[in-house]
Parts: C-alpha cells; structure tokens; sequence
C-alpha cells in the first residue's frame, strides 16, 4: 500500500507541522501533540476539548477554531491520546469558566478522559464530560463497549461550540452537548478497507464484489457483508437502521460523511438517496453536510449521521465557525 | 472496483441531485446539467461561469455562490459540457454587465466555450473567457495542446470572484483573472490511478512500488515514472518543477491538493514538505489552503499550486466566499 508519508513512524507529529504552517491562527504543537486556538484562553468562554486517535481527519484538530474546539488532542493513528495530554489542553484553554471533554465512546479515550478528568480537577478547573455514542451499527466492538462514537461528534461538537461561543455556562454548554448526543444516530457502510501506515496492509479483508455493512471507524466489523448493493439500496439500508433507533419528531441535521477515499461526486450522489429514502420515511431534513468529515484513513464508504434538531439547535448549527475543516460566516 | 453509485450512465445526474437537495441556496438542474447561484442574475454584478468534465469535484460546481461562481456546467466524466449548456448558463446568470467564461486548457473544454461565446454574443451577451494553463508537468497530453489547467483554476474562480463581487467591471475582472492564471504553476504526483464508472477498471497501470511524478486530473501520463518516494522527496521534485517555470517575487499562494483518495492526514504531512521546501528556497507563503478541491475521481496523490500574489490578489482571497467547496466569512 503505498502512502504521501515519510515513515510510519512521524505521520502524527508530520501532519500537524503541516496544520502549523497552513493555520497560522491556530496554536500547534506537534511534540506536545496539541491543536489550540490562538487566542485561548478566550476570557468569559466555556472551553471545549476532544481528541482521540488520529486517521479521522479533519475530526478533532480540524473542528478548533472560533464556534467549535478550543483544543484537540490526536492521539497515534487509531489509538487513543493520553491523560496528560488532554489536561494540558484544559489548562491551555481554560479561562476560569471550566471546560467541557467530548469523548467519543471507545475503551481507551473514556478510560483517559476521566483521568484527564481528575488531573484537570486536581489542579482547580470545573470539568464536564459528554460522550458521543451515535453509532446504531453495533452494540460493543473491537474498541467499545457500547454503541461507538462517530459522525455525531461533528454536530456536538459544532452545537456546543456554537453555544460556547455565545458565553453560555458550563451546565447549559453541557447540557446541549448532552441533548445533540442523545439526538443522533448514525450508520456507516464501507467498500474498502483501511490501511493503517504501522501495518502497511489493510486493517481486514473484503473481497472484490463486497460490502460491509455497520462498519466502525477504525475498520471494526460491521453487522454483516453482503453482496455490493447500489447507492440507493446502501441508503435504504443505513437510514432505515438509524430510523430504528431514532424516531424524530423534528427536522433533522443530516451528515452524509465520506470514510476518506469516495469521491465526493459518488457521496453527493448517496446524498440524493438519502434524501430520497428521509422523504419516502417522512423525515423532513433541515440542514445537510456532504463531504469527508470523520474519516477512517483511505477507507472506502460513507456513512449518515442523523441529528433531531429543535429551532435552538439549527440556530447554533447556522452560527459562525472558523476551522480548517469547517468554516462559515453568518 | 466497487463504487458508491447506482449505475455509471447516472452519476452526475444523481450527484447534481444531492447537490440540488444538501444546498437549496442553488438552483441546481440535474436535467439540463446546470449549477447556478440561487440569486443569479445578481444586479450590477459581471457573472462567472466555469465548467468541464466532472470527476474533479468539488470543483466546478462546489464553487458556485458568493463571492465565487454563478453558474458552472458539469460535463460527463472527464468530458467537456456542451456549447449549448454553457451558453444557457451565461444566459441565465448574465445581469447585463457581461460574462467571464474560465476555461481549463484542454482542447474539449476550449471548443466549446469557444462556441458557446459565439451564441451568447449572437444573444447580445459580452462574453470575456480566460485561459487556466498551469500544469508544469507536460507540454501537450492526451487532452491538450499546451499546458494543461488544474489547481489554479480554483485560485482564479476565487480571486475574480471576490472582484466581481464588489461590482468590478468585465474588462477588470478578465484582467485579474487572467494576473492570476499567468501567475500560477502547479504539478501533481499521483500513487494510484483513477477508475472512471463508465470503464470500471484503473485508466492505467501503476506498479505496486512506482508513483507517477507529473501526472494529470485524467489521469494522463506524467513526466516520468519512479519507485516510491517519500512525502519529503516528493515535496522538493513537485515544489522544483514549479519554481523552474514561476520564479516569484512576492509571497504565494499555496494550494496543497489532493487528487481525491488521499487522507486528510497525509496531505497534512504533504503540506509540511511542501512548505519546507519553499522555505529552503526562500520563497515566503502567504496563505496555505489543504484538501481535495480539484480531484480526479479515487486517484490518490497530490498537487502543488503556487500563486504569485501581489497585496490585492491576497485581499480577494480574503474575501468572503460561500459555496459548498470553500467558505469562509471575514
């Protein structure tokens, strides 16, 4: 498999020399493995911090910047960031109104963000938690217990920050963060593997006239391989799974996310059949995002993350936000 | 090779629908091939339309809105819109202030907007086109005579954009435009072909240890064919054939792209190398933008863009811009 990389071994700290040069705005430090607004701690301002294994860009580093992260922490590719990592980026951000973790839910970044947790505590901050468990895909896994954190990591993380930005306490930034989580669900469908540079061979193997279905983010097994279906029967496929669990009385927020390697003239295209299928189920769609967002290296695939959106909510998604990944004015 | 897709005869029919239903902001026709700002004809306002072969999304069509294009005619996979589409195009977005017409060079693409000026003139439009020629790679390829267009397309969409935006006259904004294509240079590196839905099979070979150094966005045969480099030796070959053709002296532009297969995390690295190559050079950046913007379907690789950028050129592509594929407020 061949990779744009120098070695396996400073593909992390190589990526984020180059989120240094093109972002000048943001604080990178590719030792310390940390991606910090400018100009945080910003005075008055919840602080919201994530991180987690890298491979998903732009998820976290590219979601800090004004309205959504004030840190991110990447951990090595697919593995999670450790606990002193994730309390200097409190400290970093921190400017006396507390800061709020988003966690997605895998094994190794709850286990350390409830110890960054306590560190950050120990030293005097305020500390909420919120954790992002959207996947319907799966009920445990290679890296979870439970249902796994994926695509809805982006609406929390842009609502809340959002929310943040306009000065709210830390309860109510919590609260939203929680109510966004509790409100979305996603399923994801993969037509290739990923190929992890450590390894060098694909993550598992999926043969010619394949798909997986439920696929997680790190290639995780999904809930079962079929036959290639078309575009339109992945569609029905996947909205009807998160449908199962999410019935929404409301408009929702859809993702139609790319795992990193479709083109997005094929995701559009999915994107048409998810608005098919939503019209067909009688879900009307507020908002829609379409494009690579929370990526699993080089896999093939896409994945719908569906979010119930109340008015508040689509007036924090509509908001101002400044990132490398994910930028808008009013 | 498996595709998230319905059949080939309907990929950019079904994407222009995903387009149509993710950004009701346009008016999207999936019938006639169309993509135009949704408050087109903009009053007092000269009018942008670009087009060609699809396959490079975002590109043309995620570059319709604000401050960027009115109108942009898809073709077929890799193959030149028709005259008709683009004159309908001109038409719908004229204001009377006339339109400008940005052309990538391939032969196609040249011939047809060629012709559609014809019957736009003979509509009584004012028709202006400017030429995109920046690929440092080859003289003449398998789609061209001369050099061919690719990453600075999107640096002269933006900057005459922003220019037209602020009510600039045709004659003005064909100048700048055309400043920025003869000040930009570009070469890509691809690790893998690309797989067109129509042929369903990669449109060349490349052995599992070679990249191809100088290839184009069709996948047409680069400069030269070598064993595997890294990030780093791939960096210094692309930023020295573009600074052998551009010998800037003022700060660039630089626009790091992918060719559609490549994780974020890579171009990223990429970015790192690219921009310590221009240091070793002494060629300062002014503005870095990373991601898949002018793509070759599920080619992986990457290409580097270098503008050469006065004080005003950098102020236009400050200026805000809303589309699909590039946004940003002040």
């Amino acid at each position: 498999m061949k990779m744009l990389i120098n070695v396996p071994e400073s593909v992390v700290p190589d990526a984020l020399r180059g989120m240094a040069a093109a972002h000048p705005e943001l604080a990178v430090d590719p030792d310390s493995r940390l991606v910090v607004r400018g100009d945080a701690p910003v005075a008055g301002k919840v602080a919201l911090v994530s991180g987690g294994g890298s491979g998903h860009e732009p998820l976290h580093g590219g979601f800090v910047g004004r309205g959504m992260l004030d840190a991110a922490c990447p951990g090595e590719i697919f593995t999670s960031p450790v606990p002193d990592q994730m309390a200097r980026a409190a400290a970093a951000v921190d400017s006396g109104e507390g800061v709020l973790f988003v966690v997605k839910n895998y094994t190794g970044d709850v286990l350390n963000f409830d110890m960054a947790a306590e560190l950050a505590e120990d030293e005097g901050l305020r500390v909420a938690k919120v954790l992002v468990q959207d996947d319907v895909a799966v009920t445990d896994s290679t890296f979870t217990a439970g249902r796994r954190g994926t695509g809805a990591t982006l609406f929390v993380e842009k609502i809340a920050g959002a929310l943040a930005e306009e000065g709210a306490p830390l309860e109510r930034v919590e609260a939203v963060a929680r109510q966004v989580s509790e409100a979305s669900r996603s399923f994801g469908a993969a037509l290739s593997p990923c190929t992890t540079p450590a390894k060098g061979s694909p993550t598992f193997d999926l043969p010619a006239g394949e798909l997986e279905l439920g696929i997680g983010i790190h290639g995780e097994p999904g809930r079962e391989r079929r036959p290639m279906m078309t575009s339109g029967e992945i569609a029905d496929f996947a909205v009807d799974a998160v449908l199962e669990d999410l019935r929404p009385d409301a408009p929702v927020l859809a993702l139609v996310n790319g795992m990193g390697a479709t083109p997005l003239i094929e995701l559009y295209g999915f994107c048409a059949e998810v608005h098919r299928v939503l019209a067909e189920r009688r879900v009307p769609v507020a908002r829609t995002l379409v494009g690579n967002y929370v990526t699993s290296l080089d896999m093939a695939g896409a994945s719908v993350t569906l979010c119930q959106a109340d008015e508040e909510l689509l007036r924090l998604w509509d908001a101002p936000v400044a990132t490398p990944g994910l930028r808008w004015g009013l």
